[in-house]
């Protein structure tokens, strides 16, 4: 089968693979739409150190082609989605209530990290029972795609975050995971969430997703914007979803005393991520600093689904380019480049 | 009346003041008892500012002298207990559950902050009826002036620590508010406390307190050997009781995926804490750090003194100095130079 | 000055009342728009005893009259709401979390309970600086109103009901607060709300709230009918919103394992209200059952304005009639009909 | 082999069983030490309907004698526990929290229930690397079989219970859960338990596991006497080990306004359980209602494990009688008819 691989730190291709076989707990799945994730870029940039031949993608749905013996809930021919994250739920960190911690730090991510992703004609889905989910009727492919990282994780971001009702939550960034963050504070309950974000299309699906300002980084400093538009007391909450130190900073700095800062940014560079000591009340003010990896398994997939199905969050607006798989690579570069406005390119297999 | 005051940066001095008067809501207390604090030893260095003529102190128990109008659970000739933190209960971070915030950050911190301290023969507390308490009979004024700030903080640091029955703890520092960490997490139910601590005197009574194993950090690298304690998974819960980054590293780097820091100590230095990029698993490892300022009011106190009162916590051990009000400069500076193996030197009123 | 008040059990009227003073902490406020709530009926009807010539009413705005010495934050003049329940903050409730029960239970509820209530020309506010709020310059009177009880009742409904993003929830009746319990499960992340409701006008308004279905219980098993449409699974959580003990079975049983129950009905008859033993897997289904009474506040009344302010709720559709001060007796007796397709009555002062 | 069977209602006896079989993720194991259940006898008596041919029990520790081929974690040889409760961690009511009730209502609960119990040579494990745990060298079986439901099921209860650090508690009933609820309360940091019990074996048990008075309701009210033991206030949570209506309403009666009721006993009989309306404050006064069936997994189990290892707890006084497993239909006699002191009888196979 083909599959879109990581050769080596730097280089991507297709390339030729043995089609998976599925364990007494596995399926197998025929992916038919996926996403390109910039973690994929991250990757292939030598993120998670070399790897050769590691087929990449987390985000697909499909049909189910094969199952174990063991699996009871699915059958071929289901149209399912499949998280970003696949966990073992019986590991020691799922019976603690972090399935996405599976086996260490992270554990729950094994596609395109300890095992093949999901850019392939054919993909292995380990514990299929527990980490797949059928896909409502009215729920299109290219819709339903995005419970299985964008959704989960912007709204984790939120869900963290622990926004009171009619409260105020500042979310920095507005790439997809940032803006599913939004959306995810407004459906939490928040009065009003104020977004930072310099890109002006981003921007404007900022506004549509419920943001009241959008607050332009180049042009204002987003703390003392935000500290204004707060009457100097700061927001209940805030959640990074960039990565870097320097939006963290802004984060517990605009964050009351009690409130929480919420981390669904992936910080993959320096030694440090730093903490303003003022701004963290001297580690006194009562601030709680909450972090997750993308929520996997069933139950979240058909919650998930079952909001899109309601029609109560729109993904669309995210897909700004479509590539069939045969052209994965030009997807992937564009991710890469952030070229012409993109946000997610969708991937038709 | 006579009073010991922060006479300028660096300069302290008993001088005399007039007694102060109790307003509608509020009670003037005569003390008998009190306890010098590191934190005296702070301000007068600086850490809040230049400060003209403060009354320093916010570890006392005594008499209360009179009452305002409005005072109903309290009259002249009660023995009280008063919290080091003496909350607004009606203020905005008191309606969220935050009283130590009230009107800001640390700003239930009144003592020798905002207004005048303990260490006076006569101290006004506001909001009398929810700030202080009545003293069981049964416990002495010398082991109940303990409630007022190294037990209600040191055991916050444990409740905010999250630690499941049976769990894993690690105690960085021990001192008297370390030391009340460690027996809080015993309280709260740990099967194993290791602390780190390289003075023999507390690393004796941590032991007494409670810990598994202390860690000297001057001989063994603490990451190290609670990494090896832990099989390599690290503890449930880490608790920062000192008020350094590197502790504070510490900290984020022996807890495990899905596991709590909480902090407790007090940074006084630098811009920046740091949070060990990797340890934090990039954010992404469900580590929630956890923060507070001494928990105050009357319904803490009461049930502090009603754990003293049964015998379940003994302070005792942690007074190793005794100084008459008219030498309290001395038990000052004593805890300034941390001499002859000082804990918590006590004042006699 | 001119009062309504309850005479004895069963008769009401309007007498002359002195103007009430303002102690320290407290205002005086001039009510302009005011609500006639279900609880005044139960009043008038006996429920908290024989009371003679109370005021009745808990749910006004106004304007600010005269303040106390020691209040802060309001000034005569300033347009404000209060809660229908005005907790002493500094209690011992309210500092355990829950200022609702101040001095006992239900304790904080003062309004035409402890002491006379707002339906009068001058009305005595207790706390003032933690009990009221300043309405938005964009809030109306006849909306702002709605903050006192019912958003905040109906909300506290939801948010106890734990419900997860993307879950399921029953809310059981559809009175002015089970409206809002409706709209306030769609504000914290629900995909689904099932309204168990057989008046059709209120059945309008839920599905105008959000309900995705309305279950007419005198047609429909209401339990056999949200078991089918979860498949047998039953909702994340059930929100009791009248006050029956049959209601309440009905919740249990509606709800999955885990799942959560939250009553916000005021059980008025019995001595008893029921768990059904089987639907509550015998006391081991870890099925929660939550309770709250309406909770106040200068804190949450701003969020609940916030949340009119920036056009989240719109309670004006629940105002079905409006009667001027000097025919509130009028008002009164319709709420006790419930004629007319009455949900909310207005006093206009 | 040899079981020991339900063989219908109302019959017990040892019967020739074939051996189990482990599935790809099953282990089979060899029984050493075992306790009897009052369950059992409720099985056998009818509560879970008719069986036959059922073998019985659920708390045993033994030798791994057989894993599946996907088990990593246990082999042949390993001495290990096994909860009362054996979840499919990969649930729907494990993936939202609740692995106890994988399946359904009480869905954990597998053993002599919907497959073969543990009163048997050899035992059928699911899940086996989810639901064993190793046994540290210094825990000896007899100690450690206490761990599969006693610590489990009373720990829980006291977990539950929300107990805040120097609190009060109630705790009604001290068999042998209910002697965990007690140790358990103290272990989360209760001040002051008060257990209700009229057995004076008992009653001296619970002292010595921490209770600071014993009632028995036989003599005096044990509502009257708790509200006069708290100031008329009431607990911070009272936790049902029984399993009747009446200490039901009794612990709603004990608890004061926002505190928690933590059900833990089987309520077997009846059509309801009745919460008394004023005693819940008409269903308004902030109280929680939590319920728990017994927690399993291998965390748990590790958990519960280390404290026995620390000598945290001491279950051994509990065990009251010990057979070989060739008479445990004595052992099951005497813990139907309660006689001769009995609290747990130990079986040795």
């Amino acid at each position: 089968m083909k599959a879109f691989v990581m050769k080596e730190i730097g280089e991507v291709g297709v390339i030729e693979k043995d089609k998976p076989e599925a364990g007494p707990n596995d399926a197998i799945l025929k992916p038919t739409k996926g996403l390109v994730c910039t973690s994929d870029v991250h990757t292939v940039g030598g993120a998670i150190g070399e790897k050769n031949d590691l087929t990449l993608g987390h985000e697909v749905v499909g049909i189910v082609d094969a199952v174990g013996e063991e699996v009871d809930l699915f059958e071929p021919g289901d149209r399912v989605a499949v998280g970003a994250i696949t966990p073992d739920w019986g590991s020691d960190a799922s019976q603690r209530g972090y399935p996405s911690q599976s086996h260490g730090a992270l554990g729950g991510w094994m596609f395109a990290n300890v095992k093949d992703g999901t850019f392939a004609e054919y993909v292995h889905v380990n514990d299929a029972d527990a980490n797949l989910a059928k896909i409502p009727e009215g729920v299109k492919d290219e819709i339903a795609v995005y419970v299985a990282d964008m959704l989960s994780t912007g709204f984790a971001g939120a869900e963290n975050a622990e926004i009171p009702i009619g409260g105020t939550v500042a979310v920095f960034a507005q790439g997809p995971v940032g803006l599913m963050a939004t959306k995810g504070a407004m459906l939490k309950g928040a009065a009003k969430v104020y977004a930072v974000e310099t890109d002006s299309a981003r921007a404007e699906l900022a506004r549509r997703y419920g943001a009241d300002e959008v607050i332009d980084f180049q042009t204002v400093d987003p703390v003392k914007r935000i500290m204004e538009l707060t009457e100097g007391k700061g927001v209940d909450s805030a959640i990074e979803a960039l990565g870097s130190s320097k939006t963290f900073e802004d984060c517990v700095n605009v964050t009351r005393p009690g409130g929480t800062v919420s981390n669904i940014g992936y910080h993959g560079q320096g030694d440090f991520v730093r903490i303003p000591r003022e701004g963290w009340g001297v580690g006194m003010s009562d601030i709680t600093i909450n972090t997750a990896l993308c929520p996997g398994g069933r139950v979240r997939l058909q919650r998930l689904l079952r909001l899109l199905d309601e029609g109560k969050v729109d993904p669309s607006p995210m897909t700004t380019h479509k590539f069939g798989f045969e052209n994965i690579e030009a997807g992937f570069k564009l991710m890469k480049t952030k070229d012409d406005g993109v946000i997610k390119p969708l991937i038709e297999f």
